[in-house]
Formats: C-alpha cells, sequence, structure tokens
C-alpha cells in the first residue's frame, strides 16, 4: 500500500484526487492538508460528506508519506514541492509551477521568480500516452494544465508523423468548465455573471497555458509555426472541449487521417478516437479520466480536432492519479473514473 | 419630467431600475451611483453597454432631483434615506431599512440599531394593489421585499376575505433565481457550488424577510397564526415561485376560491390570476413585472397557491418602478417590463 | 458471480443500473435490452463510450442469468416480469408496475388493468434501510419511486416512533431534476422549456406517487391524516429535496429530534443525519447512493425535514442495486456510487 | 400605422417578432398564425400571457395587412410567401428559403425542390448596416440566418476595405444557445442531454449556413478563399459568439485594425465596436437586438474577431423587425429590444 498525501485538499483539483484516492486499492490517504480549513473535516467543505480530517501544510508528516499530489495556487506549490523532495518524497504536482523548463520563461508567464530552477531539470512534464517511461522514472511530475492536455492529446499523433504544416498557424478554439478557474471568489465565477453566459478570455497568444502548448509541439514535434489559442468560459460546471484546426504539409483523406489516429492510440485505454463521423462533446468524457477525439478532414490538407476530456479528470487529477499510477508501477487506471 | 437619481446602480436591483427608467416617458435619470466604479461608465460594470456615468453618493446632486431610488444594502441605506428626505426628496428605498415599522424588531432582524426611528412613522410599505393610497401619498416608500412580495399577493384575497384559518400555521415554500443574493462575492453564489444543486436555507422561522411577512399578514387580515418560511436557491438567474399551504376557516369549493381571487385582482393590470389547472411557474413572470397566482383547492379547507414574481421584477425594482409612478400620479404601469 | 439482465437499458435508469454493474464486484451482465437500439452498442446511445451490445427484450436469455432489472416503463413492464417470474428469474422492477398492493388502485393511477394481479401478493416494496429482512427473501422487488423514497426515509423515524399527529395533512414540497422526467421527448423536456424556470406540477393529491406515500405511511405508521405532495421540476439533470413539513402528536426539542433520527439510521451507511444546523442540499447526495436528512425544529410540535437523494440514484438505480445486494446476500453497497 | 401578419407565431422566432411588434408604435399586428395551436390564444403556448388570438394559415386575411413576417420552418416557408407576394404584401420571410440567389444551391443545401425560383431574383437579402438602401425598396425581404449574421458584421469591415487575404481559410468558430434549434422535439435539445454538455455539429464544411456565408463573402468582398465554419451547441437559452481567425494580405496594427471596424460601423446604432482589451461575450448582447464585435491582433497579418448577437434578436427576429423598419421608412430601432 503506498501512502500518500494531499496539499491543497480543498480546491476542486484536490477533492477530486480524494475521489480517486478513496476508489484506489493501492493508495492510502496520510494526510490532507488546507489552510483555510485546518481542524475540520472535509465533509465541512464538500457536502457530499466524507470525513477526511484537514491539517495545516505545516504539520504535514512527509516522512509518512511515499508520494504526495500539491494542488496548490502556482507559486504556493514551490515551497512545498521542495520541501516534499528535500524529504525523498516523490510529488505529482497539479500546479503550473514545475511545467516549464525554463525558469524565465515561468517568470515571465507568471510574473514571480522560480525559487527551485534546481529541480526544474528533474521534473518531468507527464502525458503518459506519450512519455509514459519518463513517466515512470519520474520524482517530480509536473502534471499538464488542462487546455494544454486537451490539446497536446489531440496533436501528437500529427506531430509524430510529422504532417502538420510548418508555416501555419495550428488554432485552438477552446472551451472550458467553469471549475477551471478554481474556487477562490471573483465575479468572473458568480453564478449570474456565468449563467446564460459564454466568454472569450485572454485570446490569441496571452493565456499562461500557451507555453505550455509550444514547449510541447516543440518537443515532441518539429512545429516551428506559432499556436494560436483561445479558451472560452461555458456554463457548465466540469467539462472541456478544443476545436483545433490544422494545416498539413501532405495531403491526406479521411480513412488515411483517421488511421493515423486509431493507431496512434490503439493501445491506450484513457483516450478513444471516435468512429467517423461522430464529433467528440462534453458528455463523451463528463466525470470520466478519459480524452475523445474526433478527426474530420475539411479538404485534403486542412483537419478540425474535436478533443474532450473532464477539465478535473483527465485535465487535472485524473491525469495526476494515472502519472501516480504509471510512476508507482501500478495498473495505470486504478482508481480513475 | 420627473427627475430621479439612482444611489447603488451597479447592483443588479441598481441596475434594473435604471433598465426601467431608460424606457421611461416621464422620467429623466439625473445620476446614479457606485462607490466601486464612481469615474466609470455603468458600461464598464455591465456589458450591455448603457453610457450611464457612475459618481459617489457623496457626490450626488440632491437638489436637482425630484425622487432618488435607494439600492444600498441595509444598514448602508439609512444615511442616504436621511439626505435625501433632509432635502426634501421622496425616496423609494429597495433595502429593508425602512419595511418594519418597530426599530427594535429591525434591530432583531438586521442586527444594526436603527437610525432614523423619526421616519418610520412616515415610511410607507407599499404594495400599489394593495395599499394604493398610501403609496400615492407616500414621501417614503418602503419597498417589499421580494418573498414578502410573492407570499402577501397570494395571501392578500384571503386575507381580505377573512378565510385564513386561526390556528394553523402558514407555510410558504419558496425558490429563488441567485441574483436575490446580490452581486457580492460568497461561495454560495459561486457557479460551481449553485448549479446542479438545490439548497433550502434559514427556513422555519429564521429569515429576515419573515418579519415582514407577518407585520403584513396581520395588517391587512386579521390572522393570528405564525408563518412558516422556507426559502431555498435555485441554479436561475431572475425568478421566484412561493408555493404556499393554507388552512382555512370554512369550506370552499375550487370555484369559489377560483372567483374570489379573480374579483380581488380583476382591476389589476400586473396580477393574473391563473385559469384553473395551470400552475404558476418561473416562466408565467420572467423578466416581466407582473405577478402569476394559481389556486389549487386540494380539500375543502386546504389550499395551494403558486405565486410567481421575477425577483428582479415585482420583486424589487419592477415594484419600486410601479410605487414611484404611482407616487408621481403617473400610468402605473410606465416604465415597466 | 451472480449473471444478471437489464431490460430497458438506454433509458436514464437502465444506464444508471448498467453504471452500477460495470464497478460491481459479483454480478455480470449478460444482456442488455433496448427496443429502438436494439443491434447496436450502447455507445451509439450514451457518448461515455461502453461498449454493451443491445438486444431486443423478445431476444433476452432469460435461462442464462439470476435476475433481471426491469427499467422500463410503467405498464411496458408487466408482460416483461411475468415472463422473468416464469423462468424462475428473481426481479428488481424499477417501474411502478408492483409497487401498489392493490390492483384497483393501480389501475386508478395509472389508467390501465394490472395483468398480473397474481405476482402482486409475492411482489416486495423494498426500502432496505426499513424492511431488509423482507427484502432480502424477495424474489420480486419493488423498487420505490423516487419521491416516495425521498419522503418516507424521512418520515420514517417518525412513523415508527409514533411521533406525527394523526390529524394535520404531512406536506411533501419535492424538488427534481429533469432526468426523473425520463428520456422521452416532450416539450416539458426541452431544454429552453426548462432552463431558467422551475414549474410546479400534479401538486396536492394528483401525483401517481402519492398512492405509494401513503400506502408507505401507512404500512409503516399509524398515520391516518392524508399526504399533501407537490412535485417542482427544477433546471438540474440530477437531484431531489423534499422539504417536509410535519406536526406532531408531541412536544419535542431540537436535540430529541435530532437524536431520534440519528438512532434510527445509527446502523446505515447509506442514510446520513446531517448535524444541526447544516440542511440537506441536492449537493449532498449528487452522483451518489445516498441519502441525506436534515431535522430542523421550528416549535415543539412543528418539524421541516429535508430529504435529499439523488433521483437516479437512492431514488432508482442506486436503491435497486442495493437491494439486489440484500436480496443476494452480498455487500450492500457493492457496486453503489 | 403599417399593418402586418406573423405567420408561424408559436416558434420562438415568431413569438419574438410578436414581442417586438407589441413595443412597436407604427406597426399593428393583425394576424398571428399557428397550425398546431389555431384556435387557442398565444397564452396557451406561452406562460407570459399575451392574448393573441391564433388562426390557421389558411385563414389569414392578407388583404387586410400591409406586410408579413413568416417565420415558418425552411420548405414550409415558400408557399405562404408566394401567396403574399401575389397578394401584393411586402414580405419579411425569416426561413432560409430565399436567402440563396441560386435555386441549385438551394437544393443541394436543403435537399428540396424552389418552388418559387422566380421570386429569388426581388429577394433581397437583407442587413442594414451593409446593404441598408436595398433593403429599402425590397418587397421581399429574406432575413439572414442567425450564424451568418454573425459572421459578416464581423467580417464586413475587412471584406470592404480589402485586407483579407485570398487564399487562407475564413475560420468562424461559432457558439449557439439551445432556442436556435427551435421547438420542435429532439434528443438534441432535450434538457439532459444539453445541460452540461457542449457540442460541436455539422462543422468544417457541412452546415447549411455555410452557403450564405461564403455567398456574403464573395458578394461583399474579393475573397476567394473557403470559409471554415463550425458551430457548437451551448447549454444557453439564448446567445451566440462566433471567434472568426482572419488572415490579412497586409500588415496592420490593433489601433489601425480597431479604427477601421469603428469607422465601418461609426453611425450604427446596432453595432456596437469594443474598445481594445473588451472582448465580446453572450452577456454583450443578451435579449437585445443589437451586436458586438470586438477586434483582437495576434500578429501583424492574424486577427481574431469575436461577434456576439442573440440569436433570437439582430441573428432573427430584431433584425427582420429592423429590416422591416428600413422598409416602411421608420425610426430603424422602433420596436427592437
Amino acid at each position: 500500500m503506498i501512502k500518500v498525501g494531499v496539499f491543497g485538499a480543498t480546491g476542486y483539483t484536490g477533492f477530486e484526487v480524494i475521489t480517486r484516492l478513496r476508489r484506489h486499492k493501492n493508495a492510502k490517504l496520510v494526510f490532507a492538508t488546507s489552510e483555510n480549513s485546518a481542524g475540520k473535516s472535509l465533509s465541512a467543505v464538500y457536502p457530499v460528506g466524507w470525513d477526511v480530517p484537514l491539517i495545516s501544510g505545516a504539520d504535514a508528516p512527509l516522512n509518512a508519506v511515499d508520494a504526495v499530489f500539491c494542488c496548490l495556487p502556482h507559486a504556493a506549490s514551490m515551497p512545498t514541492v521542495i520541501r516534499a523532495r528535500e524529504s525523498g518524497v516523490r510529488v505529482i504536482d497539479l500546479s503550473a509551477d514545475f511545467r516549464l523548463e525554463d525558469a524565465a520563461e515561468y517568470t515571465r508567464w507568471y510574473g514571480v521568480e522560480h525559487t527551485a530552477p534546481h529541480l526544474l531539470a528533474e521534473a518531468v512534464y507527464g502525458i503518459p500516452e506519450i512519455n509514459r517511461a519518463e513517466v515512470a522514472r519520474a520524482d517530480l511530475l509536473a502534471n499538464p494544465g488542462c487546455y494544454p492536455t486537451s490539446v497536446i492529446l489531440a496533436m501528437y499523433p500529427l506531430l509524430r508523423a510529422n504532417w502538420v504544416a510548418a508555416d501555419a498557424p495550428i488554432i485552438a478554439d477552446s472551451k472550458s468548465g467553469v471549475s477551471g478557474a478554481g474556487r477562490k471568489l471573483s465575479l468572473k465565477t458568480h453564478f449570474v455573471e456565468v449563467n446564460e453566459n459564454l466568454s472569450p478570455y485572454s485570446i490569441g497568444r496571452q493565456h499562461r497555458h500557451l507555453a505550455e502548448m509550444e514547449q510541447a509541439v516543440r518537443r515532441w514535434g518539429t512545429v516551428t509555426a506559432p499556436v494560436i489559442f483561445s479558451p472560452h468560459l461555458v456554463p457548465v460546471s466540469q467539462g472541456m472541449l478544443s476545436t483545433i484546426y490544422v494545416s498539413l504539409n501532405r495531403d491526406t483523406t479521411p480513412a488515411e487521417a483517421q488511421s493515423l489516429f486509431e493507431q496512434t492510440y490503439a493501445a491506450e485505454k484513457l483516450v478513444r478516437v471516435l468512429p467517423p463521423g461522430e464529433l467528440a462533446t462534453f458528455a463523451h468524457t463528463r466525470r470520466t479520466d478519459g480524452a475523445a477525439i474526433s478527426v474530420t478532414v475539411v479538404s485534403p490538407r486542412q483537419l478540425i480536432l474535436c478533443s474532450s476530456i473532464d477539465n478535473l479528470g483527465k485535465g487535472a487529477a485524473g491525469q495526476a492519479m494515472q502519472n501516480f499510477n504509471v510512476m508507482f508501477g501500478l495498473d495505470e487506471t486504478e482508481g480513475l473514473l
């Protein structure tokens, strides 16, 4: 039984990690932290009623666990990750703090100094379907952002096969449920402001997740063209769909493109390539840890990919648990939804 | 042309008052205040794009207006109302500050001292369908709360006819859209907490609006039995339905009860008594300033009334504008939705 | 491994039964039927992508299973239940067809003749927390309706203790998510008609579930007073809350009433009595198979109970699976959410 | 006072036309038709309670009106339009039947023969901000589809200025509320299927509205590149946003692009070009008849336009009423929301 702790257990991703730990046969939750609710039970925060005692992060017994999930906000995660690594604990970090390999780039996008640049080299940005072997060896796993996961999973077959045009931008028009914005208070998440509304934000080349996407596109492909990324907030609690417009450097056919995707993910349990004619929707992955991708050929050199994940599932806690399973040599889907 | 000012223009009720003023033929908006957005335009707060300059309440030119709508939170409203009355300006106050005739009762429910008890005697709690003549004479109009409006309008025909049993409680099970909770930030109005949820709160005899309801039931009827009032928050932006269970002191029939309601409101433009068999829903009054009431006879001495208003319409800004129209001798529905 | 079949697998309750069977360690799905989608896979109907072959009910191999879940509409269920019982298969029927012990009463409420009155005596109306021993022996289990489950679970501690006033009506004001109305097409479930709306329907003594409630109240208590039941449709996919107003035949205190409820359900895993001051909401049981009940003492003889279940969980498929587990001597929560 | 009739008054667009006619100072509703509800009042269909008698289209007194709004489904509209034109009545047709100038193209997209090709030459596809003079002369006005309106209004400044690259596709990723799918029953509009979901459909070059868009792009610009159009259904009743990715044939700057849009629409009351940095959302135009457009320069030759309309407002009934006002020389915004 692998002993784990969760930092930041009362945010949406922390809660979802605990949801999966409760189902997990090989992991045991040793502690869960919350600065705001230390001393209370998780059932005081989430009405579903799980009696998990919450402690302050400062009191977390790092010597009693094999691994920790860090579900803290960016910047707040760094000191905890440093502490955990100094204790020899393996870390799955769900924040953005170890996703970018370049500390200067991190500072540029997140507006704070990186206080653990020495750990960046060690950190593995992990999507098991792409770099499973690296994940297995990781001691510090940087769990990808939700938007990047949806875009990179869909792009990966094309990148690997080197089909993507070098010069035309990759356009990702993404739609996300509101839990992606977290539980902290903001007019942007007030019910009356979100309900019956749909809002683009940070479109073009302004959103922080763009840096992750481009880093991945460069790492796992040969594309030099920019990514254009336009997120939209939709009045749904959980869910994410990226509609991706890709220009190719070669002609293809619907059958060939479909086949490329199906072959790439043939062995994967969590990624479904939908049959021709069926488009991915939120419902394909809602409250699951899987991904669903549809491939539409508009013209011989123009594709539209629709990539669906649950932003809290494959987009956060689900992928974190999947990475944990890979890191510890367990059944990759254990505990997953 | 009657000149008016609006205090608290960027809350939901303030915005809705301005919505109606824009349509009003006989009223002209002279100023609108907002402490948070003074110096900006209303279009910076509400994207619908109305270019209304916002000033601080301290700068409001009270000598340039005939009337003001106070859309401030309770307690914050009192000093502004005092100022306005001292300037001789007629006031329609949408807060709770002048609804209860007894200052001690106000303090008991709202937890603050009443700083203008001398104005309580002057204040008129006004629902035109019930006390139109009083409203017409009012210089300080206390606009009723949303829940009380929905309950009192439905109970009034029974109260006036003295049909209500003296001993059995009147049970009002009310459902409200989220805008009733206002625009200030709270986990209770966070999209993810409200969406796909439905929550009772302050049920029984705990909600502040209970005091208004019982005051009205005593004033406009002879009932001494308690009111039991259970509000519920529903994932809808605007709307309110009270399902009211009433015991009678006499036997009735569906036809007779229906007739009592239809006769009571026969001359009213804003209150619809629905035909037998049609139950009031949110949709009956959504984004309007009307009320819809259905009467269901369960047994000779047991009725269920369903009373629908828009919480921002007849439950707030619509009734405020209706009261304004009555106060100034205008067409009662001018500017209304 | 117990072999089971599911009739009506593509309705919402059928799908939820299959959801739980997929998690179940001791049950194996042998067949699933759908008249509209026979020959297809369940993944063609529900995008979550489970590859369950669908067959026509006429082709169901009853001799290959130990039990069947009947998730067919009322009236349509009877012939299938008859067939299954004639094959010696144990039945959990989620329709209303075997819930009322009196065939004439069934006909009065459902407008069709009962074609298997001989099976009514055998049928067990089962809520394990109340009549577990009976459920264990059942060969034909009539799974309760969602509304009755929410009301009866909340009333049971008071009924058992004989606290309920004989003469005052029990008033249940219930709110349900839209999946309770099923998947068949109707303007009442059209998104635009439901969204931003809230609608009472069949209030008072008109809804079919009233018959079940009164049958249970008479069976498990000594109450002779009528039940008044007012269902409301709310714009939520899954969830149910009954706000129940009960008059007592004795004085009580908050502590005593709380204690009665806690003691009654002390040994139950699926029913939570919430701590004093916490009111049950949809969120307490959303997407789970549990129930949550809060007890509010308004005055010494007047209580308000808030009873929350997921209409598809404890209100349908969850309770069906729980009953199945009891019938087959399994861990009662196996497979449950 | 101009006398008008409405064909198809109980669909969403028909109802919205009547909403605006009720506010209109210079128009009088003479008849309203509904095949399903003839003989009833509109208040039997829409609970808001307007007492408009409904008649069968066959009984419509065409000789008593100056103009008719046809709010019938495509194909069903043609015979009514023919009748109206033969009676000399001016027609605003909200269906797709007269939007495409080429009858063969109509047949290709809509799968039915065009039965009034002689009227196609007469028909004016009208967006007042673009071809006001043509609209003024029209006897048969083909009111544009909602998606095309959102896309064409945003593209028009670029088309007129000849800034659009000839070879790169124009990509319109559009999001629509559910009322755009109409009131007829379909699993696609079932609350439980739509709620908490988001679905792309007919993406690429498959949706019928593509034909309108390309016709307009060719007519009002010199672009020969294809349009790629991806509509998505979102769980909102009313609203539409098109996020449009455009490649330019010249370099531009944010200030220059902003200025082009502001100048193009400087004189227009219904089209707002948002200030730099503010992105168009559903909320900018919700329940209004206006449009809001934001311009984002991603790189010197790459723009993102966000174009917001209410699909029932500027996307249907609002633009229809605007066209009517232009046709009859009235104030262009009379009756509009």
